[in-house]
């Protein structure tokens, strides 16, 4: 997968996207950058438990899931789990 | 906006969250972190466009909003834009 990096983001970062699911355990966060007048793409960037980075494709519905997922997850404070 | 933060995040990352709306304008990228062994929170920070970063509620809606209006934007590609 390659990341073209640079230290603040001044371009694309993703040359391609991974197509294939990625089980969000293997996922330690998200990073999702709007387009904007540095590259015209949105970029969803995960960072997995391994360390490596990996460009998602952000209309991908399995992306939007694991998103939606990480969020919804908030709701279930875990106190309140009884 | 109190942010502790270590190069790996081994614990929570954000003390306490802002409140206010922020415009998508001022929003360079979105980090999402599942909660997980380290840190039992959802963390949700922006960085802004001044380099500021700022831990957003993961369960206020307009932070979803925000976070789906950055995704449905990759639907529309620049060049069909007619």
């Amino acid at each position: 997968m390659a990341l073209a990096r640079s230290g603040i983001e001044l371009r694309c970062q993703c040359i391609d996207t991974h197509s294939k699911f990625i089980h969000p355990k293997f996922i330690q966060n998200v990073n999702l950058t709007p387009s904007g007048p540095h590259c015209k793409n949105v970029e969803v960037i995960a960072t997995l438990k391994d360390g490596r980075e990996v460009c998602l494709d952000p209309t991908a519905p399995w992306v939007k899931l694991i998103i939606k997922a990480i969020l919804d997850k908030a709701n279930t404070k875990p106190e309140n789990v009884s």
